[in-house]
Formats: C-alpha cells, structure tokens, sequence
C-alpha cells in the first residue's frame, strides 16, 4: 500500500542507511549538500500523489539526465542514427570508464548511461548552436518533470565545469573516432549544464510517471514522449541505468530505473506509478544508498518488481 | 495471435536467414548440424501448444542449461552464498571473457549467464560425486522441459571434453582464487555434461512456461521451481542472457531469455507464455540468427515485449 | 666499415622495402611525403661523417622529440620527481594507449617515450610562459643536433593542431588525476610544436653521435647533456624507443634508439657512433621500415648491438 | 673494485633491507625461507671468484630457470619457430597475467620471461616424454652453473604442483589457441619441475659468468652455449627479466638480470663478470629487495650499467 503514512516510515526507517554513504567529492559543490538527507515522492496508478521527508530539497539531476538527452537525441536522429554510434549493451564497467573504448574494436560506447555513451547523445542534439540545444534538453526535461520553472544551479554548473577533465578526455577520445562533429567544447558546455539542472523528488517522480503511462500525462491527456521512446528507455534503464551496479538492483529493485551522483533515483514501472527519491549519501558505485534502500523496500512491499 | 499458422508462416518468413549465420565450430560435433534447420514451438496463456518448422529435432542444450544450473546453485546453497562468489551485472564482454576476472579487483564472475560464472555455478550444486551432481542437474532439467528421457549425446560430449581448453581456462583461474573447492577435471566434466543434453524446441518451450507461471505447471498444479528462483531466472536472463547481445536483444525482442551455441532460444515472459526456438546457424555473438528473428517478429505482433 | 661506399650500398639495397610501409596518414600533412625517401647519415667514432640517400631531406621530429623533452624534464625537475609521475617501463600497448591508465591503479604512465609520458614531460618544461617553454625545449634541440638554424614547419603543427583529439584525450585524462598543472591547450600546444620541429638525418644523427659520448661534443669539447642523462636515456630508449616493437628491435638492432612517425630514427651507441636515418614509409607500428631495415644491417655488419 | 672484503661490506650494508620485504608466500613450501638470508657470489673478469653472506644457502631457481628453458626451446626448434610463437616485447603485466592474451589480436605471450611466454618454451623443448624433456633442461641448466648435482627439491616441486593453478589456467589458455602440442599437464610437470631446481649464488654466477663471455667457459676453454643466444638472452633479460619491474631495474643497475621468486637473481655484464645474489625475502613485485640492492650498489660503484 502506498499512501503518506507508508512513504513517512519508509524515510524514518531507512534515514540511518545514509550513515553508510558518502556525498560525492569529485565535485567540489556536491559536498556542500547534506548526507543526511532523504526523501521521496510517488504518482499512484490511480492519480495521487504523495511524498514523505527531504522531497522538498532541490538537488542536481546529473546523470538522471542522460535518459532525457537520449531520449530527444533518438527524437532528433532517428533509432537507426542514434544506435550506429551509441550501442544499448550493458558494461561490467564503470560510469567513465574510457578503457573498452580503446579495447573493443568498434570504439563504441556501450550504452547512452555511461558518459561516454550520453556525452554522444549530447553531440547528437540538434539545435543552430549550443545555447539553443541546451534549451531544448531544458525544455524536454521541464516537460516530462511538469515544472516549467526548472533551472540549472550555477554554481554546481561551474564546478563541473572546473572539475571535468575525465570527461573531456572521454570526448575528445570519441572526437578522435571522428563520432563528434561539433567542438568538444561546446559539447562539454552542453553536457555540465545539463548535469546542473536542479529538480526535486516529485519532479523526477512526475518524469517516472509520464514514462510509466508510456509517455502520457493522464491528468492532461497530453503526450510528452512517443510509446517507442517509453519502451526504450525502460529497457536500458533496466539494464544499464545504475551503472555497475544495473544488474544486482534490477534483481534488489526491479524497476527501471536512472541514478545520478547529486543523489537522485527515478524509479519507474509499466503500471502507471512514478518515484523519485533523492538521498545525497553515495554508495560506492556512485548511487543513492539509502535511496535505493527505499526503492529496494517499497518495491518489495508493493510488489512493483518487473519479474 | 499465436496460433499453428501463425507459427507456419513465421518459420517461412524466416528461414532464408537462416543463410547469414554460421553453425558454431568450435565444437566440431556441433559442425554437422543443418544450417538451414530452423523450428519454434509455443505454449499459449490458455494451455494450448504449438509447433512449426523442425520444432522435433533434437539439438544439444548448450548454454540454456545455465540458467537451470544456476538456479539450482541457488537451492543448493542460497542466493547469499552464490552472490558472494557470482555477480549479477551484466558485462560487456563475449561468453568465453577472461580479462575482466583479471582486471577486476574482485576477480568474481560477472554474472552466471557468461562461461565463468557458469563453471563456478557449476562446482556449486550439491552432490556425494560428480555423477550424483550431474544427476541432479539432469533431473531439474528434465522436470523443467517436461521429459523424463532428456539424456546427453555422447559423441557432442566427448567433442565438447575433446575441444574446452578455454573453459579449463576459466575454471583454473577461477580456482586459482580458491572459489572452486572440486578438482577442476570434475567439474568439467560435470559441465560438458550438461551441455551436451539433447531437447527439442518443445522440451526448453515447456521449460519457458513453467518460468512464466512462477515455477508452477499449470496443467498439473505441480511446482516445479519456486517463484523467487522465477523472478531471478527472469531478470538475469532478461539482462545477461544473450551474452553481449542482451541489451539490443532486450530491446528488440524484449523477452527474458537465454540462448545457446547449440542453437537454441529458451524465450519467457510474464504471461504465462513459453517459446522455445531452434536454428544452429549462429550470429557473431553465439546466438541463433533466424531463432532471433523468428523471436523478434512473434514479440512485435503479439506485444510480448516487458517494455 | 663504415663510409660514403658502404652507406650509399646500405641505401641502394634497401630502397625497394619502402615499398612495404606506408606514410603516417593521421596527420594529413605527413602524407605528402615522398613514401620512396630514404636517406642515413652517421657520424663516426674517430669524428668522420657520412650521408648517403636523402639524407638532406628535412623532415619533422615528431615523437624523437620525447628524448630531448623527457631530457630536459629531469634537469628542470630532478630524476625523483620526473619519476614520482612518469614511469620507466616498457610497455606492450601501442603509443596512444589510454586503457592502461585506467586499469592499473598507479594511473602513472608507463614510460616517457609513449605519448602519455611525453605529454606529461612536456607539462613539466620549467618557463613562464607557453612560448618560454617551448623556446627551452627548442634551445636543448638545437644544441644537441648542432644546427641552431632549427624551426618548425608551421603547416604541420597546425595539421597537428587539428588532428591532434587523441593527445588531447590522453592529456586531459592524466590532467583529471591531477598530474599536469597547467592548462591542457598549453601543454598540447607546445607539445605539437616541439613534433613538428624540421631536422635532416644529420641533425638527429649529430644528437645521437652527443648521446653516445656520454653528452660532449667531441669536436668542441662542450658539454651538452650530462652523463646521467645520457645513460638514462640510452636505457630508456633501448627498452622503450621503439613503442611496442621495442624488444623485437632490441634484438634485431640492438642500439638504443627513437623513432618517429615522420619517417626519422634516432640511433645510438656506448662507442662514440650517431646514427640518423630517414624514410617515411612506416610498419604497422609506426616505425620507418626501410630505415628500421638499414640499421639492423648496420649493427649486423659492423657489430654495433650492444649485446 | 670487487673483492672479498668489498663483497661483506655489501652484504653488511644491506642486510636491514631484507626487513622491508616478504618471503614469496603463494607456493606454501617457500615460506619456511628465513627472510634475513642475503648471500652474494661473484666471478670476476680475471677468473676470480667471491662470496659473501648466506652465497652457499640452496634456493628454488624458480623463474630464473626461464632463460635457461628459453635458451633450450631456440637451440631444439630455431628462432623463427620460437618466434612466430613467443614475443620478445617487454610488457607492463605482472608475470601471472592473462589479460593481455585476450585482449591483443594476436593472443601470442610478450615475451619468455613471463609465466605465459615460459610455459610455451617449456612446450617446445625436445625429447620423447616430459622425463627427457625434463632431463635435458637440467642438463643445461648444470652445464651453465657448472654444477652437475643440481637436483629439484622434492618438496618444492609438490608444493608448486599443489597451488600451480594459475599457470595451468593460462598453459590451457594457450592451448586453446592451439600453440601448445602435449597435454597441459605434462608440459606443467616439467615446468613445476624446471621451477624448483635448487642452487646456490655460485651456481647462478657461474651461470651468468658463462653468459657474460659469450658462452664459453673461461676456464676449460669449453663453449656451453653459443654466442647469439647469449646475445639474445641478454637482450631479453635487460628489456624483460624482471617481470613489470624491468624498466626500473635497467635503470638503477643496468646489467641483463633475472630473478626468481624463490630469492635469486643472476646479473650479467658484457666484461667477463658474473653475478649471483640470493635474499628471499621480496618486493612488491617479486624481485629480491636487498639483492637488488646490493646489484644496484655493486654496479655503481663498479660501472657495471651497460649504459
């Protein structure tokens, strides 16, 4: 049963697990926020809407935002397109891991949830020049989260900015392939920003929702994403949305799902409900760990598991 | 709709390409199977069955017999002793992958579905010697398909025992770290064993269906698996099971399912639907090329995609 | 014996083993050359000199450069902190490699002749500036090769420039483990300045001649390395001079030696003997293979392998 | 000067360095080694010889047996044939890696030196059963230290057989690739075997003494091994004897070494000088910490280093 009262001690009990975790680093401005920190906010099957905890707070989406990006870079391309140059296989590796692109013959990234993957994605957006491409992943975003007032944090933005070499060398080993036509420059520009758009629990659950209502806003009846992006998206999210660590939360969780480091998780199903959780505490892999404790318990108690 | 004309004519549609794949090599039994062979058989929601094609020629097992091993591993000893030595992440890398066990800090098996996760499941099933292991491997199978006859071929056997210094390979290695406590020879044997048992489309069809009702054999009310060992079965397959084709097979066919070199697709879903395929002319990656189709077409028209 | 009689016979015998090898195509300004060039020049151990082929053809240093930065590197910084950041062992990868860095927990490239380690030499080149720097390391060039007349070819650098996304790749990967300080643009922009530098096969046969006297020129008397350097250096490049055909070269030649994919390679001995020999046409891995061929005979006839 | 008292002084010296390191710990039986053993052995270019500390202590030969095997497999088979097998490349792997088998399109191991490229020697040694094999290798290897009642201790042997089976997984790696002919676990007797010969710092400095004048005993007048191989084993030794510690070695001592697990380390020169050092107690990598730095000692103060 999902209602308030469950979602209140779903945080109370999992709110110790953040002790575990750690808030990312290799941001300077991720460590500011508060490990502490949990919350979580649910779309039912039936319309309502319920959240529990920190899911006020405002954090950054970061690689949350890699289904979106994908997503319009597929709208924008064509799937044929996109999937010549970004492959859908989950890797054993881990998120920027740049070693199988030199080892593997076809210099491929895996899939568009490692950064190497979602950095192409982001070279694959259309637009006459960055600024007009980033406004078109922002409005995508405000539309499948419903809030059309998101922004990204600037200060989080310039410390990506600061602090992004590994992606860069990423890019430009991708650029070396001759993958990127535009300045790996203006890609990266793209790519922080998009990291730095700043949502909260029920916007990321309201995206979860639209995708799990297979791209339908069933208040308005309006379409936000096409069936077949849907259905893509929850199959490498499934597969490949939390990293490393895809396999065994498809197995603990069994929800598609996409983690970011701002400590984000957005959890969705094929039955019509929506999660958006945010802990800022990491695991080791780089996910949410009381968050995905939260997912691991609602899910099991609910029976929201795919299989 | 999936009915025997339905099944007729995707057989017809399909079998040309059956002339882009390669009947597997590496085993030189396995060589003298017809390239053009091609069959599929289906168990519907409502109990019926149907066959098309060579859905009665026998084909050796091969890999499918991973998935019946590891959730036997599981029964054996618990998921919490398995996980600890096999991991459930998919891994990018092909069927027969040593690297990463090296590379790796953990030196752990990716999954169970890839040779090295196999072997170690393998080396785990409980049993007084290796005959007595072997035994009860072939009984869950054969409880599984629904025939009490399955036996190995002997010639596909002694090739397979001929012919497997790279799962030698693999199984010292593994044993180099003290996860496999048998002699190697033993558990070799055991697993060439169980690769070489002889099903047809209908026997591996019936083992799909019996995974699709949660473990439990609708006509007769028998259980045969548990349901948790299901709902494991159904998402290792769904993310690992066509090797480092899983994830563009997950989204093309978009059934849990696992294939092996043999020729052979084990295809579920959550329905209570069971398919079994078989055509030995393989793709690069190992996996059925026309079975492939065949699977592809039949998920399309009749919605059996999970996403 | 060697003289005029003997190196023009060393190029007429291998002028037709151009044939084999191909012009760098990468850069596309290195495609222009003559792939048919070949050319040797030697100076003595009792201070004759010979050239013989196009031995007068200039053309540019690309990675022989690396013993000359990597040179000055250690005098600016000392050997413990150069090697506090850059390793000394040869490496079977090829000289762009990147996987590495990742796999091996040092993140410490292997060595300064691969061009990981020459892009972090060149990043320690004391100066104030980007032009001081490369103004040192042109300096220390131009002195070794006794020609003070030495420029770079604009179009090459500039070719270099444009195509350079692997380097910088590489750079901005070591950079993200925090071991270059200044700005990569700087960093790539001298090092694709110092690549592009124009000698002759006198010029670098001149630097190897400084090199196997232990750093003096004989003629002058002046000092021009010291004779740790130069012992560090023949060290290096007999291990590593070559990439990944290093050994095979060590066996084959047996003197310490650097290529360069523009066509030049640099060899020296512990016995007063330079030697600089030119042809464009490169082997798979990157080395000119007639060249290559001209010093294996070479050092079979006049016993100059060092083992 | 290398004499009695410059020989105890050394041991002396470096005698607290045994401290920092660990006695090889994989192979049970090489444990009981007292880690403060240090023992020095040399033949001088005069016919002189010298011994210091534990010089007449037995130790397992181990892996400096490789050069030995290596010798042998080119004197039965030719280099081509060797050759087109084994690589001479230095490689950055630790001595037990697999990895790079896979990973390298040529699945050929670098060099001799490391466990992969010995075992493959050890395959192609001569003789109508692993007996004579086995024979023939100790025979040379008794001919080079001129000790002709070198045997392989018993218990070392069983102990290597007991936990060898990392190096099977990679003797049926190779295999696999069809490069190795006889059953694995003959060839891996026979490599057990080689491994655990004991010597003593005279044996392995006679060895190296042989080596350093090309072959031929000094003494007698007799020639044990032929010019070029030695040419080729200092080669290798310089570029690869000391596992991923090569490049350092070469830099800090700078004579062709190699060093064996069980505590030796032979050094070689070009002068007539031949070095044996024994000191179980290991770095990181696997090399003798004080022995090494007693040959490091040893060559500065004597101008050993080839360069």
């Amino acid at each position: 049963m999902i209602n308030q009262q469950a979602l209140e001690k779903l945080v109370a009990e999992n709110r110790a697990i953040t002790a575990t975790g750690t808030v990312a680093s290799y941001i300077p401005k991720l460590k500011e926020k508060n490990p502490s920190d949990l919350g979580i906010y649910v779309f039912t099957e039936d319309g309502a809407e319920y959240g529990a905890g920190d899911y006020n707070t405002k954090f950054t989406i970061q690689s949350i935002s890699k289904i979106f990006v994908f997503a319009l870079a597929v709208m924008d391309n064509g799937e044929r397109e996109v999937f010549k140059l970004i492959g859908v296989e989950p890797t054993g590796d881990s998120f920027n891991s740049i070693a199988n692109l030199e080892l593997k013959d076809t210099h491929k990234p895996y899939n568009p949830m490692i950064n190497a993957g979602a950095i192409l994605a982001t070279s694959m957006i259309h637009g006459n020049n960055k600024k007009e491409k980033f406004n078109r992943i922002l409005d995508l975003i405000r539309a499948c989260c419903g809030n059309s007032s998101l922004e990204i944090n600037e200060s989080v933005y310039h410390s990506e900015k600061d602090t992004g070499d590994r992606n860069r060398a990423l890019a430009y080993f991708i650029k070396s392939y001759g993958l990127i036509e535009d300045e790996v420059d203006n890609v990266m520009d793209t790519y922080f920003k998009q990291c730095s758009i700043e949502v909260t629990c029920r916007d990321i659950a309201h995206a979860a929702w639209i995708i799990s209502n297979n791209g339908v806003n069933k208040r308005t009846g309006q379409r936000v994403l096409s069936q077949r992006i849907c259905s893509i998206l929850k199959t490498v999210m499934f597969t490949c949305g939390l990293y490393d660590a895809s396999g065994s939360f498809a197995l603990d969780v069994g929800m598609p799902s996409k983690s970011g480091v701002g400590g984000g998780i957005l959890s969705t199903t094929n039955t019509g409900i929506g999660i958006g959780v945010y802990g800022p505490a990491l695991d080791q892999k780089g996910n949410s760990v009381a968050g995905a404790a939260m997912l691991k318990a609602i899910s099991r108690d609910n029976g929201l598991a795919i299989f």
